[in-house]
């Protein structure tokens, strides 16, 4: 891999195939069915066509899910009701094939690629973890910037790389994951400044934390958005106030959208790295799939100004790639319509 | 086979284990998450364990879709964009394997088994069709009595015979899926009736009518529903504005119930049965699984009633099973991440 594997994506990135998009909208109509009876599923079979420059487009044989995870120095600021180090400990439910992710990967056969960006804890040579440790966990937002900015462009490259090489041992359809105890704190952080939301409009309860938490975790978010309003370049916005996975996430983003592979994006954790993504490469969040609505607010706020229809809507707030996940039969179920189905001509009607 | 199987599935029908539900409840609590944090999966899991009076619910492995065709008198009333002999053509497409409900089937894995009911044509022996046929077609409901009560309880059993038959050859989750060029606007009369609504506000596009031929749709819908008010017993409604197709669905998800086998409904075609079901066999619809929101509004008004929660809500108005069958792999996850997940104990969290 080159150095620089962020920067290398991000030139090798091409604008949408909208003629192989109209080609599988025309398709659609000559299928034996009323013309958009499919609803959302021939949207979803049209952006698969756009994605990927044919139609019908491939049908995604071998899914793969990378569950980024990092810790956050802001955890300890009294945004979150859990512990950091469940960080760690997730990380190795992730390679002992226990967790949630790890449960709904299996049912639509995806395999879980876990990366190490930045958990504080040594992982040492767990087996089944991708190192890509850029530190131990960002400084807490709430005092400074999270991380510099050099760091937040490594994790950038980490994200980068890890999608080229899913993609080069042949995974032709990606979701994100996340795992790190206080990013919801970091990514409403960013949607506030990315997507222009008053700090309170964007800050939710992620994992299940109480009232008053949330109330400190709004005030936090609040101060850290003001300062990293003041940076004039999103990597610098992404240094202040984001975190190492979702760095790497936004990496990842670019990374298979360069790739031409269908990256079904998760959560608000994802969804605040794919808007950083969009402002450091505008336009990139157009190659993605959503693939649910999380109930946190900041998730909506990005659908909006991405312009995105998420498939499933069903309350997940796990993260871990579980809702993105869990889209995936039917992001395949779109693509093998397109290609298997009988034209009403063909039926002789 | 009893002859009178609707009679005898209604008789074996038994309450749904709510000790299975909250031990799924308490387990999901003990599973490596925040509680709650699977939204809608938890409940869908909690309704498995319910359905199978089993917690941790079995996984379903073989899932079959039963699409029950049938003709409409009403078709030529002005009340939809199609000729009539498309559904003996989609017959014959659901046998080739083209039609949308195929792909998907394909997809998730399930079985698809096509049950002629009533198609206006003679389908002879075409292999891969089960014949239940109770007459060639509806007479119009705009007219007078779609059918007679006898002709509603041979479907209603045939339907109930069918899920018999599917669960005794090992299908362990069953969808429904529908065929039958007209079935809109008998789906609207009978949720018009069942659910106590102004056909103006029950009676939508269907497969794709334009604004001349609703407003024609709303009238008739009006004028048979006022008639169907005036019957006393639910399978009398049935038989004076129902369908063969809807009967036989109706008929199928109380044998699904009856043979705690879980069943997720399609659209609005399968919801309009649905009511004629928990009109017949009060209590039947909480037995059943929501697969998705059709953009009909008798589907919503149904789910309202019945207090259902969709899985799935992508504006699919096709029919066929298709939203139904694009949920499975989400209700397979469901089971599974209760019996496969982690628990923090076992974490040492």
């Amino acid at each position: 891999m080159p150095e620089a594997a962020f920067a290398d994506a991000a030139a090798r990135l091409r604008p949408l195939d909208e003629g192989a998009r109209a080609a599988a909208r025309v398709r659609h109509d000559q299928l034996t069915k009323p013309p958009g009876s499919l609803g959302g599923l021939e949207e979803l079979g049209a952006q698969l066509a756009a994605i990927s420059g044919r139609c019908p487009p491939p049908v995604p044989q071998s899914p793969a899910v990378a569950v980024f995870a990092a810790d956050h120095g802001v955890a300890v600021a009294g945004v979150t009701m859990w512990p950091q180090d469940i960080t760690a400990q997730m990380v190795a439910n992730f390679v002992a094939g226990g967790a949630a992710i790890n449960v709904i990967a299996r049912q639509v056969g995806a395999a879980v690629h876990v990366v190490d960006v930045g958990v504080a804890a040594e992982l040492g040579d767990e087996p089944g973890v991708r190192d890509h440790k850029v530190r131990p966990g960002t400084a807490s937002l709430a005092d400074g910037p999270a991380m510099t900015e050099t760091e937040a462009m490594t994790a950038l490259d980490a994200g980068a790389e890890v999608a080229a090489q899913l993609a080069g041992e042949g995974h032709d359809l990606l979701v994100t994951g996340d795992m790190g105890i206080g990013n919801t704190t970091a990514a409403a952080a960013l949607v506030s400044v990315y997507c222009d939301r008053p700090a309170s409009d964007v800050t939710g309860p992620g994992a299940g934390s109480d009232a008053d938490t949330v109330a400190r975790k709004v005030a936090v978010v609040a101060a850290a958005a003001d300062r990293a309003r003041r940076q004039n370049e999103p990597v610098a916005v992404l240094a202040e106030v984001g975190g190492l996975e979702i760095a790497a996430l936004a990496g990842f983003v670019v990374g298979a959208a360069a790739a031409r592979v269908p990256v079904v994006v998760d959560g608000v954790i994802t969804l605040a790295a794919l808007a950083a993504a969009d402002a450091i490469v505008p336009g990139v969040g157009a190659h993605c799939i959503a693939g649910h609505r999380s109930p946190e607010p900041g998730a909506s706020a990005v659908l909006e100004d991405l312009g995105l229809e998420p498939i499933l809507d069903m309350g997940l707030r796990l993260g871990e790639g579980t809702g993105g996940c869990l889209a995936v039969a039917i992001v395949q179920a779109a693509a093998r319509v397109l290609g298997e189905m009988a034209t009403f001509d063909a039926l002789g009607g």
